[in-house]
């Protein structure tokens, strides 16, 4: 393609609200431009690049015989109803009317079109198992959107789901599903993990995130330093390892902590550590009291307490409802003589401690010598806690490090959240009606783009890999005034394009020194340049990603490129 | 594909809804199904037919150096507003308010997107001319959604945007897209003319509608039944070729007319034809009342009235509005005496006649002897009625006849249109700041699936073109119970879809009638059948448009497929 013919407006300065490279370097290369926030437009360069990935994507999921459809982005809120996600989904979820006041979703996901369609025209287990996936425009409102197409308001994603007669086949098709996952990353050229996470407000329990390793990343990644685990930090459990103290338990006494409302404030007031203090946290779990009780130095995890309840709702109790329940606030709050309403769990590391201080429910007042058991009971101990650097890896192998991470695809285990709720049976071979197991399967296509940016980028921009460059040749034209350096580059661009070669060719009358600088910001593979020894019929080559460079001849230019790519 | 694992759920009865062939077949053959009303989905084989029209439409593109981009759904309002179109485009733009209450579009169309990223990224001659393109899903909230594709509220469109230096330079841009598309709808196999339209609320003047011809289409076309004239039944003028009525004026009367309203009681109670009567008509043309006086039996174009003023806004009078203005209702208007307020404007048909009829503009009563020019004036004659058939061709040549079309492409002039008003500049070669000057161009991706379908079924299914068929071949194993026939029918499968054959391969276990009603529903063109005598490695290739048949030996099916696809 010759680049005087082209959109691809390039920036000397970043952006002003480009805080990270993939969103610096994709717009300053003129891959993409913002239209609002959260929202772009992919320019020629950058539709290119997004092909590569959606090519990369169908030919995985076909292989795995996955058939692509295509589903409406104007969803009936009907459906979004029958599984209450109507409600749940809160206000990510873009909500329209049409002309007739009929309410619809923008669809931010189809598990709901999708299970609609299935439960109308799947009736018998010979139909089963069904995967089928498409490549689609999804809008979700985030509060907060930023980081270019990391976190956008609308985007491409490819969206899979499975129908399964049982969750032995559930298992096989998420096998099939993650190993494709995999593929598809590979060919990206990314470095990523597979990780253990959680299923939000998907359903559904069994899940992976696929994480790129990236300090941009808006996840932490909780992984062994020895072994093959790693878990979104939200999931990976804590083991119980605590060794109880041997102090000798004291008589718990009550002391004035006026203005004292941090752990940090107490623990300075009353002279001990940090861990020496109860974290004392009261939260509404699906309408109950719960009050949770961590080690000082310690934070607690929400989603364990929502999954130790399998609860549908959780939130953390307003400081005016401590009062009414409790009758003091979140500073004075503790686990000794507290309301009946109230519930008290207690992370696992508790139970180990002896002579602790905690909040007296009293303004202004804690206990100190507390010891869990002879001063207060607690309805269960349980793993509560965020797992941190250091601990023991939960397979037993190795010690916690973490990571950041970018997620770019996401596999679940849906089971029977959807089909129960929309009712999707099919007659299994005994002819009795049963409910389809579900799973679902996405990748975010054009956060996809970002994360290989994020991995591939150097000072000066982009280095692509092969698989995903937008060309496998910039050809360069230095200076296209001079015949002999036009004929050349005319004579080369038309040998590498009848041979099936990705070009792009510069032949702009610009400076060589923009043609550089260009070049190096788009990050195509092989740069091939057309300069002085175009006489002799001398080119250069450089590779954009290592910086090497040689002199060919123009005859050997086809045969370089060729056998550059096979390799 | 293996069709046992696929989602091709056909159907015997035709859904309630469709009236139309293509309706009726996509949903009976399983490549579509309707979400929502005028909302639907691709299931695979449907998605794969897309894809082969899509693929058509970009390889047409990308010869005539339009690039490929993605821009978003969602448009924000204050483009819209820069245009005007956020109050013209009406209610078939459906709009959106996210999270913090701004106003969005659901893309009906991209000018004002395109417009405002190139007045941004294009600042010199040298960008000039640019071409883009998109094949994305389109949003329209059609009052009275039907036909299935033909008529929908979310659709697939390719759109495509050219920025041109000058008007001579659009003429060229506009020429290559005409041609571009003109063998897209070639390959599509489809019978089409592209003829003169309307520019409608998009914008500009020149425009063609590529018009796939259809007794279902919308739109009625008049041709000439000697020369390639062809155009909008609205677009169409009719040449002065009338002869002036050789009748001695007579002297004007005024006649008592009661409960006489229309036009043909009129004409019967006075005893005359229709066309001895004049038509009167008050519209409301950009707030100023408009009468126009047509001949009794022909028929106000309003496109052409619009015209006539260069009007923004044109609109039939209400009855209310006649009767403040004129001092009486519908059925007894005319243009004698007429208020001032009111502008009368005549068809050229009018000047002919002598002596004929018209209202009073006095409830009850209507005139007659009336003589144009003796007994009222007009501010001037025009073209302002409807062609008919039988009338003379525009371009001199033949008569014209009526056809009916449906509606997959649409190319137009829209010059300044929208660069004026968003302000769209670049430095032309004196360094002066110019409008840009745009054409936009768009095909109907799944209305041209729906057209195709209407052009090509019989009383069993549909019958692909072979360029849009979703797979090559269908292959049947009758009875895959007995070992023979399905050995036959594996082997087969293996070589075809090595050879790169697209196979859809029928492995169900169902009676063989269903088979073959299936596969007649779907329309792949070839039929390979495996049966009875599979034993003796002899196979049943049908051709489905002709529905010709062979029997051929094993060996014989590659070659015989291979060809049959050159040729």
């Amino acid at each position: 393609m010759k680049q005087s013919q082209m959109l691809i407006p390039t920036l000397k300065e970043n952006p002003a609200d480009a805080e990270i490279m993939s969103h610096q370097l994709l717009v300053r290369a003129g891959y993409i431009r913002q239209l609002a926030s959260g929202i772009y437009s992919f320019l020629p360069i950058g539709r290119r690049v997004l092909s590569k990935v959606e090519a990369i994507v169908r030919e995985e999921m076909e292989k795995i015989g996955a058939h692509e459809m295509l589903m409406p982005a104007l969803e009936p809120s009907e459906l979004w109803k029958e599984t209450g996600r109507w409600t749940t989904f809160g206000s990510e979820l873009m909500r329209i009317n049409d002309r007739h006041g009929r309410e619809f979703a923008l669809g931010a996901t189809h598990e709901e079109v999708i299970t609609s369609m299935v439960r109308n025209e799947v009736k018998s287990y010979k139909q089963l198992p069904l995967s089928v996936y498409q490549i689609q425009t999804k809008f979700r409102d985030e509060a907060r959107p930023r980081f270019g197409l990391l976190r956008g308001r609308e985007f491409l994603m490819k969206d899979a789901y499975s129908f399964n007669e049982s969750y032995e086949s559930l298992d096989r098709t998420y096998e099939q599903m993650f190993e494709a996952y995999s593929n598809v990353f590979k060919r990206c050229g990314l470095n990523f993990r597979a990780v253990i996470a959680d299923s939000g407000a998907m359903g559904g329990k069994d899940t992976h995130e696929f994480m790129v390793l990236s300090e941009v990343g808006e996840d932490v990644i909780a992984y062994s330093d020895t072994s093959r685990y790693a878990a979104n930090i939200e999931m990976a459990p804590v083991k119980r390892t605590y060794t109880k103290s041997d102090e000798t338990p004291l008589e718990m006494e009550k002391v004035h902590t006026p203005d004292q409302k941090t752990m940090r404030d107490v623990a300075d007031f009353l002279g001990h550590e940090l861990q020496k203090g109860l974290k004392s946290i009261l939260f509404k779990v699906d309408e109950k009291f719960v009050m949770t009780i961590t080690r000082g130095d310690h934070e607690v995890n929400d989603v364990k307490l929502k999954n130790l309840y399998d609860a549908e709702l959780i939130d953390l109790a307003s400081e005016a409802e401590a009062r009414e329940v409790i009758g003091a606030g979140f500073g004075s709050l503790g686990p000794v003589d507290v309301s009946e309403d109230v519930e008290v769990v207690a992370d696992l590391a508790v139970e180990a401690l002896v002579n602790v201080s905690c909040g007296a429910n009293e303004e202004g007042y804690h206990f100190t010598n507390v010891t869990p058991g002879k001063d207060f009971q607690v309805s269960q101990y349980a793993d509560l806690r965020f797992i941190e650097e250091g601990d023991p890896s939960p397979d037993g192998e190795g010690k916690i490090q973490f990571a950041r991470g970018i997620e770019v695809g996401h596999v679940f285990k849906l089971g029977e959240f959807y089909s129960e709720r929309m009712k999707a049976t099919f007659l299994n071979d005994q002819g009795k009606a049963t409910t389809m197991i579900m799973g679902s399967y996405g990748i975010g296509v054009s956060r996809t783009l970002a994360a290989i940016v994020e991995q591939y980028h150097d000072e000066r921009g982009i280095t692509w890999p092969a698989n995903i460059a937008p060309y496998q040749v910039h050809l360069l034209s230095l200076n296209p005034k001079k015949e002999d350096q036009k004929e050349l580059a005319d004579v080369l661009y038309n040998t590498l394009i009848e041979a099936g070669v990705e070009v792009l060719y510069d032949d702009r009358k610009e400076r060589a020194g923009v043609k550089f600088a260009d070049s190096d910001l788009f990050g195509v593979p092989l740069r091939i340049t057309v300069g002085k020894r175009a006489s002799e019929g001398v080119v250069e080559v450089k590779e954009r990603m290592s910086g090497n460079q040689y002199d060919l001849e123009q005859e050997e230019v086809l045969n370089y490129v060729t056998n550059w790519y096979k390799s």
